[in-house]
């Protein structure tokens, strides 16, 4: 990363002094990374992004001052939000991201043969043009040719969409700020609506004990439209409180039923979280988690 | 607890000022939490034992600077490191408990009934003293009349015991100051011949993105031991990076293949975090943790 940080010294706001990066977060808790140098900055018309090299997690991108995504832990939030779902279904072709204009969840999508088409959507293109800049080996999936890139807000790109996707994946950052929209009934509605007759929709739900409240109501909203709901959850580090969660409505095809671990172990792509018993084991909610759904 | 940090302003370090204490851990990484008062302060002969009193967690201890238990998310770790072992065992009698004199390892052990004997060897008294008065509800169970607390070292302690316990917990701090042999080989060896035949040992091992290399070795020791040795994970907010694991020896009984959901199912005492399926998919290791171990 040094020669790397070196070409970038050019950059308005980078820097050679040692700081901490710390995330405030909703709450009265946070983060804090100590960071070798700042590689970028940018003002957008929808956020402020940052991305910094930190010591122990390598670059990292901040929207609007939450960490969105590190070098090192990435592969943990993005293996989870695609293989749940797309081993769930048995045969996905047409997929839609929501947000994650870094690529992340769209590298792991590829690497499913089934998988025809994926658009993603996303309402800042700088975040796209930072990532393939700063996070290459994430972001180069973009360039496959079977993405389709959408600079636009998921919310109203969603409501013109009738009964073709098999998957939607909602990749949002924190509910504040431009990404509020994806956490509201409405858009949600719209997802339902935008799946064909076996689609499945997984949302990150942020974290049982930072949000607890979101967790309740997009459950609420969930259980409205889709007769198959489950939350599961995954250990992230550089997300607050250290866990994420995850809300998936199906149509058709239950996750634990219908799951085949004979395909996830035969498969020809590596993974470095996800397998056949994270998978079975990441909808194993604790009591408390539990508590928050009655 | 506004009225609780009330009645302690009379103490030394307490202090109306807001400000956060930081956790620096042995990484370039830190958690910090916005606390309302310090509680209590100590330098013993072991640590500095500090507690506040913090707005997300409610009570914190930390000891030299680390965070050891808060209130709020202290059930984790202490139904985690207790329970798993427990509901293996088909009928736990004596337990020996090494470290842990906040009591809540012992609290969640007393909840079975086959338990006849707990030993509590905490090494600082004075953790056990603090904790009485500033977590009652955790260390009121070692009033207990099956409890016995020895304010001894543990490595020392271990070396006269054989062939005596169904299980032995190991519930040391991080690996850092006083807590250092509770990491070394002769410990561990000691542990595995104070068990009796069936017995079980389960430590607390840290967490991978933290200490891989300690989980790397601590595993080769257990292998040359155990006949029977797993990882499990729990995800605790207020630990560094926000999961721990534990690494289980056992002489006898396999927690997967011998465990009885019914029996957790049935149990007449009710858990946070714990629960039949949480005892197996803690088990579920990310294929980056079992990378570790080859």
């Amino acid at each position: 990363m040094q020669e790397k940080s070196e070409v970038n010294t050019d950059i308005p706001n980078s820097s050679k002094e040692d700081f901490w990066f710390t995330e405030y977060g909703p709450t009265n808790t946070s983060i804090s990374l100590r960071v070798k140098y700042k590689l970028f900055e940018k003002e957008t018309p929808y956020q402020k992004i940052e991305i910094f090299d930190s010591y122990d997690y390598g670059r990292v991108m901040a929207l609007d001052g939450f960490i969105m995504l590190t070098e090192k832990d990435e592969f943990i939030y993005h293996e989870m939000i695609s293989h749940v779902p797309l081993f769930t279904h048995p045969e996905p072709k047409y997929i839609l991201v929501i947000g994650g204009g870094d690529g992340g969840a769209v590298r792991e999508i590829l690497k499913h043969k089934s998988v025809e088409k994926v658009e993603l959507v996303e309402i800042d293109e700088e975040v796209v043009n930072a990532s393939k800049i700063y996070f290459p080996q994430i972001a180069s999936c973009l360039e496959d040719k079977r993405v389709e890139i959408k600079f636009q807000d998921g919310v109203e790109f969603i409501k013109s969409k009738k009964g073709v996707y098999d998957i939607v994946l909602i990749d949002s950052p924190d509910p504040i700020g431009p990404a509020i929209g994806l956490f509201e009934e409405d858009f949600y509605k719209n997802a339902f609506f935008s799946l064909n007759d076996s689609g499945i929709l997984v949302a990150q739900s942020e974290s049982p004990f930072v949000f607890p409240d979101l967790i309740k109501r997009v459950y609420s909203i969930f259980k409205k439209y889709f007769p198959i709901v489950y939350f599961y959850l995954a250990n992230v580090p550089t997300y607050a409180s250290g866990v994420i969660s995850f809300i998936l409505g199906s149509k058709k095809f239950d996750p634990l039923k219908n799951f085949d671990p004979e395909r996830v172990r035969g498969f020809d792509a590596s993974f470095r979280y996800y397998n056949e018993k994270v998978h079975l084991a990441s909808f194993a909610l604790p009591n408390f988690f539990t508590e928050l759904l009655k």
